[in-house]
């Protein structure tokens, strides 16, 4: 692992996810960009202190030099974003398999960059979008291609947050710093979280969004990234819609929800209540469907692979996260053993999803700067 | 009244509204285009055959030659939209006070027209966007006028219905006739939804819409008018958000719903649900105001007053509407008594909104020709 | 009616019920146990002055004064619970059909007495359970005799308050003075609020309670009656459950709800949320049926009859009171007529609910005073 | 660990649980009664050969025999009840301490004795009470211990599960098999998950259940143990309340809800979605207070430390699964390094827990049988 120091929020939610399933050992890190830090870190997570590096850059290099059966499988990085893709790209040309925080890095460019490595060098690469990890996501995605919902119509997503209401990043807060510093982040709220609303939006419908009239604000004087997301949507198919986000929405904390319509049915999904999606048609009862359950699972193949409890007994976040680690695991397991990886395990987003990401955050940016309505999604 | 004869919606609604407060009593109307079912209406409403009228012409004509006490005292207005603004002109020239339903006109141009003619006549003029009824919106609106919110940031305003899913038009179904007719309705889903979801939006912040980003579709082939809305909005104060409404989202059936955040607070209402107003903030748990309530009455003396039953004992659509009845009737009451009406009892919708909710259509439409973003909101 | 009186609650309840639906007039009243408000009131509802009586024996004698066709049609019995019985016993003596609020009276004896009387004067009798005048509780019920939740086996009904959670009756607040006074109320919150879970249950399920385990709690010292209840419940086919009601348990208003299971399927009900009925399943998702849609109106042709919104519009409390006006009105109107009325229209509580009650309030004081577990329900 | 083996559900849970924060590595373990399954279960959790023993008494044999520092620290018990008290009995008799799964032993005469037992060893005893583990139930209970309710009067407690609503344990289902068995489980419904409602009464409220009238039932024809459970309890301070439990309330997956009124204050919690504590008061809006935010560390030090994630980012089972596993840990780890545990640390559910469970289940068993309403609680 790269990143994860002390204080890290992200680093920690992917050592206890990747560790869930018993799949998954953490065996070395880099971990703080004070190699003293990162070596403190190292001894909490009871590693050997041999592999306890001080940077990423030792790290692969000593990696490297250990026998194939012990070294490292895989690295995740999980710093700020700034690092995703020197890190990265350093990782994938040793040879190593990457799970990356998102978005993936800082420019399109970049991110084209890594998917043509990831292509060259037959990697496998997970990009962290968790919220597309939750069960009711992927029954929700299979409905719609079964096309249960008929031809998509309409779509509304939205990811309101409320605690950068204030100007945290003033007070020293570790997360608010480095999420409001350009250089660090590339962008605020669209990047952080715009990004999370905009690949559920395109993971549900398995539709692309074309055209974008985005309207990006900085309410907060003294703010150097965007804090709040008003967007119109118009996806490939002629569906249209909403994106909406914000980290000023006081009392708001990570609703990130959609709704989709199509020409049979709509459904509804929020993240802060994962186990149900809400399924509505013309003539009948709104249907609840409830995760664990056998009906969902003969739905959905991958809701019913990726779901550990028996229903009502919720699953969350944590779940949905190691639900992408452990499809990514065992595609590299299998890339290690030489046989192909079970299909369904491919269900998990990849480097791609990175470049589309990197577009999105681009065209966003511009949208606010034009005065024309529609802006094309960059290509 | 005018309107609301054999298989009407909204002139049933206005008649049980009117009727529950025992404030008001319908004693003459002209409900159908076609006099014989006018009549006919009105033997099943009990009203004396002699006020059953054939045209509201006849009707105005025959009250104005009964003598002051014993004539009607104001209109109730409850035609498909392109005949509110005749008669309601007539209404006013003759001497009366109008209900009037929205849209309140067919243009602007008219709706200017009528707001002067108000002045005129000093006439009690009520406009009826039923929804700002609720005693939990008005407490809402008085949270925000009172900076509890602080200054309001963020808006999303929402009204998807599903029920135009499919071309209900074409099977004769009579809502859908003439709501989907641009001779007798003017618009599609933004004059009939779109309208209140503004109207709601400008009522509880105190804000006015400055600028508009609209994009109305019609994704029914063959249907004459828009049945989906999205659009970014600015207000005055430089507020921002998103207004979106459908009558294509498959399941939804009057999901207006809003949520407003500001410097302070946040808050969210759904009428579907009315008789509760959550309360955000940044650090303290979430409130659920309950309708009823001592502490809603402390806060909004409007919420308060206009409150027939305990807590816990649900009130909805109808008293809301009642709302504005009760309030509007107080008006007329003063003017023939020569008083002053009781200051809350002016707590309605009026011309004034009626006017607003023109610009706002008209508005809508222009922009979305309009290749640039942002449409200045007409005045 | 007699009682409604200034400051009384359930009498302007069944005055705006009454009215809703344009079918009943008030022509007359004794309002009040103090004959100067009683004509106070009437004044304040546009009464008459002639028909504004001093008592209920006055308006009895003086309206079989006036001619058939101008004298009231019926009694509304709306005064604390020690009235009702003298009162009801008198109307119906004088040939006049009564509708009244429950408990009926304050014993089983005169309860039976005022059935006798019913069935010797052949009278239309309505006993004011509102609950059951629900949308969603007619559907509830109407499934349940489909036989589409199979043989019921078990019960769960609530209805929890918490406005006496502190000695008001000390205050003089008069709906907690008459409440808790057992001279005027009989019995406490198990006749207040416990009647209605009782009777609740009966009417989804269309079971007898047969046997009963009663708790019943006085928490405030100094308060003369009951004001919890805990109660184990049998049905005549076997199936069990547990009742419990309320007044001290603080923060809750009015949530009466109910939760019952067959060998099929099960349904959840909630009166503060009343247009949604949950229906379980145990191979599919849960169901939401929400009132007002055809599929409702489908299962029950009761709750599509009592229906005057479409769907997504709420309906709420007063019209589930004015359901039991609607229904009881056709059938004192068809009586006049001398046809019989819209089967439909059956649909109301009677005097045999109103024996069930007493009944129902009588073994539960009883099973509260015995050591033994099971009593059964008196006959 | 003991049990757990292929097809076992809780084993894997325990795994998963005590997996997540880092802190317990599963070493060795007799995973089923048949030794072939055992060692077969060993492997797919990549656990040494050697470690993977074919009995319990094996296990601990062989691991006595390692040098302190590399034999197992504790002992998880997860298998069906009937083995929990032999096994747990072995374990600390040879000096290990144990994390134990409800109800600890099929008598309260084992019970005592596993007290005694603990007592002697000055072992760390865990008992697998998860429900309490959740954050919101700590700031419950941290709330009534702190008074913000007042005195408690009223509960309501309820487990309802719909799942053995047939008779599954006919198709061979291996969770209903062995449950349904008396030699095996104890009893049914009231041990399996009537333990868990009452452990979580007494939990948040601080209280002891002192009287006890309760109906058990078989609704299923030919199954061995009791399906549903209705019981009214009295606590030691005069309090009262009701505890339902079903296994034949069909659409309901783990809905355990708890309710609790005290004289100033009212609180509500629900298992499913549990990031939520519903306050309620007599004068003031309800609260929603969520997992995660400082307001909820600030009332409670439990709440606040046994959180990972931030407020919106929901945890669920898993995590408070976990959070008896990390307490206990601490305190395992204090004894071997010869200190004081963490004082927050000694908030798991022990030995006496699993005490009142039995006396719980005995008392229940008894009250049934009883004509008696009240059966006193078993010492």
């Amino acid at each position: 692992m790269v990143g994860g120091g002390p204080g890290a929020f992200i680093g920690d939610v992917h050592r206890k996810a990747a560790r869930m399933d018993g799949q998954i050992e953490l065996v070395c890190g880099a971990f703080d960009i004070d190699p003293k830090k990162s070596k403190q870190m190292a001894e909490q997570l009871y590693l050997e202190p041999s592999r306890a590096y001080g940077t990423y850059k030792e790290m692969i290099a000593a990696e490297l030099k250990l026998p194939a059966g012990e070294r490292m499988d895989f690295v995740a990085v999980t710093t700020p974003n700034n690092w995703h893709y020197p890190i990265a790209k350093d990782c994938l040309k040793a040879g190593f398999d990457v799970m990356c925080e998102k978005p993936m890095t800082m420019t399109s460019k970049e991110a084209k960059d890594l998917a043509k490595l990831v292509k060259q060098k037959k990697a496998v690469f997970g990009l962290m979008h968790n919220y597309t990890g939750y069960p009711m996501a992927k029954l929700a995605r299979d409905m719609v291609k079964n096309k249960e919902l008929g031809e998509i119509r309409k779509v509304v997503v939205q990811y309101p947050q409320g605690w950068l209401a204030t100007l945290l990043e003033k007070t020293g807060q570790m997360q608010a710093s480095w999420r409001t510093d350009p250089k660090q982040s590339g962008a605020g709220c669209v990047g952080d979280i715009g990004t999370h609303a905009a690949n559920l939006a395109e993971f549900i419908t398995g539709l692309k969004i074309t055209g974008i009239c985005a309207e990006l604000t900085t309410f907060l004087e003294g703010r150097r990234v965007d804090d709040d997301v008003n967007c119109l949507i118009k996806f490939e198919n002629g569906a249209k819609g909403v994106l909406h986000a914000s980290q000023v929405s006081i009392g708001e904390e990570n609703n990130i929800a959609i709704w989709v319509y199509g020409t049979k049915k709509g459904l509804e999904w929020h993240q802060e209540n994962p186990n149900y999606l809400y399924v509505k048609s013309m003539d009948g009862p709104e249907e609840v469907w409830k995760r664990g359950n056998g009906y969902v699972g003969a739905k959905s193949a991958s809701a019913g692979r990726l779901t550990r409890l028996p229903s009502g007994h919720p699953e969350a976040f944590f779940e949905a996260f190691a639900n992408n680690y452990i499809n990514f695991a065992e595609c590299v397991r299998a890339k290690l053993e030489g046989r192909k990886p079970d299909p369904l395990a491919l269900d998990f987003p990849d480097v791609e999803d990175g470049v589309r990401g990197m577009l999105f955050i681009e065209t966003m940016l511009a949208s606010t700067k034009s005065k024309q309505k529609w802006t094309a999604m960059k290509k």
